[in-house]
């Protein structure tokens, strides 16, 4: 385990150097009821728009200021506090003279470590001031837009609007097929983000004390999103790591990031990544409260939990992991299993249940649970701790009595205005995936669902990455708003900054194909215009337009290095003569040749101009190289 | 382009190296109705059965006898020819005096560079006697159970009937979920082979000219096969590679490979692939046809196409991709599309009806097809020339008349009793995957459907073999009987050895978890065999059952590298303290102390035992390490 000094020998350099995606800018849309200012990544392509002026694709960023060459990035300052004046105007909340948290007011009063290892400008916490109540739920019910709300809206558009009269309307959305009767709507208003998190049916992740959040929105009539866990350990991971993997997570598309930190420092860890994490930060505040009993859950207590709650919440923790429908009489039907209980907090609880012979803790005092995390908008991811560990084990009776309870329990948090949503499998054939669907909406009232992978099958180790890949791309179709990523060394080991990578992307792949199969508009423009450039053979616009731009690269410079291949009207796979995209070009020319509409082509056929035809082919043919590669 | 010298130089050595799999010994299961060996890989546990003898898991083997240390590898001889005795026992072929193919004789008149080139020993061709029909399809509409069908009932069931009784039967499955009334048997019968492939519903692509191939099945009644593409070409890739590269795929799980060879020695190297692989070999004639005319469309003609087809037949191609559905008609409603034609044999042909206007000739042609096949026993796969190559463009009009159209085709291939499948896209999005299937099966009759992919984004180049690997799951599901792989290196370039073992494990993890939801016990039982060696630490049982030991290992040591760790009951995710899988089995220990059946445990409650559990508890976590490292 590192000395504390060795921790702060780690700590990270000032700034965080992140390289710009290719031809890519970050821009800022304007709000119309609000003052805010939304960041996207827009993307320069080489194609022209019909005015001869380069199309301009703007893309969902999730990557916070970090990309903003303008951004003068200080980690031992944090981010822009863009929420502050939004929650300031709203006048319900105060600043609490000392931190609520015994744990946290005893460790103010220890030295610092040299004023390194800490966080240098420690806030003091924000709350609701007695009597308010001030989640996006409650402003929501109240018929209130705030600037959260519409800063969402504007997010999930990507200015689609303006791609449309650009590119025309056939390219936005064909057959969109989310079944379950959701309806997502082609614009998204900030009138309709007020109504779905009203209804319960989204969630707009916010806590007050985490004012340096771009809002984002998890319900299944938006984007799909994806969690990336990340956490130190004492043995394997420094803060400094840490909080470059959180803003790398964030480079790569993750939307929200969940601390799992253990050991000694988890306090001042999540203290380094919140104040640096442009995206909501979820924890499993169970884990810090085992650290708090010297790890034996038997000494777990209320009161002890309860601490670290209030110590989250003040800090800024957006959502929390309640494990709070794992009950005693469930444990039973877990003996049967093939992987008994594989959810660590779901471990916890049970252990503690059973040597104390007592119904969970966290079940019996949810009311209070509510009642803290309401003062501080904190949301509540209800916790699937009998969640399946095999495929054997999927959709079995302690999962779906767990999940029921988790349904009882969001009706109690909606009473407290506190937004929620449910924490899904696992492990689950690709035939048992929809039933999870269906059970969680029924059950738990379309709160929003956020599930882990699940892998479809267990023979993956090494790459479960793409196991779960699988699942999660049918349950974010199904209905999912959110997927939490799995990375390459699930199962075998801790993941590395390349693995976190990995499996961003693989979820990102997950994400969009449910995004496309949902009728998303931006995603299938995004589609179209890729495939668009790969047709034309415009290769840096397809690159660029990827999900990683430089790997697309890096691979076609492995067969064709040249800077003009780049350039060229063939690729490495069929070479050129026989490239199969450039025949069509050929056809689609010959057509256009014909000076006939489509239509007066298809009637009259093409006999007449064939030798023509022939003579251009020919031609063609002989400018070109004799070499040809294969592809089918 | 590689002179003649260098690419003898580059000619591969007598032996190829395969590391065989940890824990893996070759084992053949003999038959009882004929006198055949069933070669599997048998993988022994650490884990012990009731009479305390290591548990062996037999598995599917598709690396043929390179994986066989008894093997005595000499790729300048080739495989051994273990149909051969079957062939000739059924005495209704001949060998041919010299080759049918014109091209063939005047290659054989040439001098062999230096010997070397061109594989040692040439054989000499065989050929269905005048009036007899030797095709797996025919025989079994005689009702005869052909050493073949024997055989591929056998490797389908992996020794389950013995497995089954080691475990128990509740391991073997769980609610089967194949959807569209089809019925994969709990145990599959020679009979029943032969009556999928009598239907049409089944293949076994096994050219007589290659009798080197262990026979397989390709059926969604059976377990889902992956398909492999090579091929030299001229620039960046020599014959030695792509030999390598075919025992190479079949060692990672490639159930057909596909050689997709160009340039000056298709002929040569495909004769070097199909004496050397273990299963079947499947071509796009039309490529070797088009390198004839010097890549001129235009200049194609039947009767260069129908020396082709007699050339390859007679060397030994177990399938051939015939784009026989591409009509004139439906070439103009590709002209709306986003990306055209992007079937390199699609493209081929519509540029030889437009300069000619005239219909296509395999088309016009299909009856001399079928007559040319069926005397060799080569399996049809109709191409889909008019597949989508973008999301946009999926379940258009075009496809689907094309579809329809080998549907017709399909009948007159029966008529003739050769075998066909049905090659299928693409890129679609996964809410319009189900509909090929199900078009798939009322158009073509039921016919098996074999497709590439589906990528269900285009926005992940560089990571296609997971875009694409997600729609081939949902595919295979529904009913595809074999996924054609695709390399992350699709869109971008050559895949390479490392490129083709990735697109093959995709691939293999997405057939495998369709095997799981059709409900293949085998599938199921290695499943639950992992996740049982994961629950009980044992981590080298855990490793050797996945798709990749290797790496498996490689990843679980970057953490823990010590030998110790792996008898730690903890891994380096949760940490010995945290550890929930650990938990689960000291709940599951406690019940088993109680005495009490888990019915009575279940309804006595357990409080009596909580504290005697609390001091068990309390001592299992004093005798362990400090350490704790984050997961969820």
């Amino acid at each position: 385990m590192p000395s504390p000094r060795e921790r702060i020998a780690q700590l990270p350099e000032a700034t965080i150097h992140i390289e710009p995606f290719p031809n890519s800018r970050k821009i800022y849309v304007r709000g119309t009821i609000h003052d805010i200012r939304v960041a996207m990544r827009e993307v320069e392509l080489h194609d022209k728009d019909a005015n001869g002026k380069p199309i301009r694709v703007p893309l969902y960023d999730t990557s916070g200021p970090y990309t903003d060459p303008n951004y003068n990035c200080n980690i031992y300052e944090g981010l822009p506090r863009i929420r502050e004046p939004w929650i300031e105007a709203r006048n319900d909340t105060e600043i609490l003279p000392e931190f609520s948290s015994e744990f946290v007011r005893k460790k103010l009063q220890e030295p610092s470590t040299n004023g390194q290892l800490r966080f240098p400008k420690i806030r003091k916490p924000r709350r609701a001031r007695p009597g308010k109540v001030v989640t996006q739920m409650y402003y929501a019910r109240q018929g209130i837009i705030t600037p959260e709300m519409e800063y969402v809206a504007i997010r999930e558009n990507q200015k689609l609007e303006e791609l449309k009269r650009l590119l025309g309307k056939k390219w936005t959305r064909r057959h969109p097929g989310m079944p379950f009767g959701a309806s997502l709507p082609e614009e998204i208003t900030p009138e309709f983000v007020r109504q779905e998190v009203a209804r319960g049916r989204a969630i707009i992740p916010a806590n007050i004390n985490h004012p340096e959040t771009e809002p984002m929105i998890i319900g299944r009539n938006f984007r799909v999103k994806v969690n990336a866990n990340i956490g130190t350990s004492a043995v394997t991971s420094s803060i400094r790591e840490e909080v470059e993997k959180a803003i790398w997570a964030c480079y790569w598309g993750a939307d929200t990031i969940m601390d799992l930190s253990t050991g000694d420092y988890i306090w001042e860890t999540r203290e380094w990544i919140l104040r640096n994490s442009p995206v909501p930060v979820g924890t499993v505040p169970i884990y810090e409260a085992l650290e708090r009993v010297g790890g034996k859950p038997e000494e777990l207590t209320w009161e002890i939990f309860r601490d670290v709650l209030i110590e989250q919440a003040e800090q800024g923790v957006d959502y929390m992991t309640i494990h709070a429908g794992v009950r005693l009489a469930y444990i039973p039907k877990t003996i049967e299993r093939v992987t008994g209980i594989v959810s660590r907090g779901g471990s916890i609880i049970a252990r503690w249940m059973l040597a104390h012979h007592k119904e969970n803790f966290l079940y019996t005092h949810f009311e209070e649970i509510c009642e803290i995390l309401q003062k501080y908008d904190v949301a509540i991811s209800l916790g699937d701790g009998l969640r399946p560990g095999s495929i054997w084990d999927a959709n079995d009776e302690a999962q779906f009595l767990e999940l029921k309870t988790l349904g009882e329990l969001t009706r109690i948090a909606w009473k407290y205005h506190v937004q929620v949503m449910i924490e899904g499998p696992g492990h689950i054939p690709m035939h048992l995936i929809r039933e999870n669907m269906t059970r969680e909406l029924e059950e738990c009232h379309e709160a929003p669902f956020y599930t882990l992978g699940p892998l479809v099958t267990d023979i993956a180790p090494g790459y479960d990455h793409i196991a779960s890949a699988i699942g999660a791309a049918l349950i974010a179709w199904y209905g999912t708003a959110m997927i939490c990523y799995v990375t390459p060394k699930e199962h075998l080991g801790l993941p590395n900054k390349e693995d976190v990578k990995q499996g961003i992307i693989a979820y990102r792949i997950a994400a969009h194909a449910a995004d496309l199969a949902k009728g998303y508009a931006p995603a299938q423009i995004r589609d179209n215009l890729l495939s668009k450039a790969r047709f034309e053979f415009r290769w840096y616009d397809q690159f660029n337009l990827s999900l990683d731009p430089f790997t697309a690269r890096a691979y076609h410079d492995e067969t064709l290095p040249a800077e003009g291949a780049k350039l060229a009207h063939f690729c490495s796979m069929c070479g050129p003569k026989f490239c199969s995209m450039r025949i069509s070009e050929d056809i689609i020319a010959y057509a256009r040749k014909t000076g006939l509409s489509i239509e007066e082509a298809r009637q009259k056929g093409m006999q007449e101009k064939s030798e023509e035809f022939r003579k251009k082919g020919s031609q063609l043919y002989l400018t070109t190289e004799p070499e040809q590669t294969p592809a089918q």
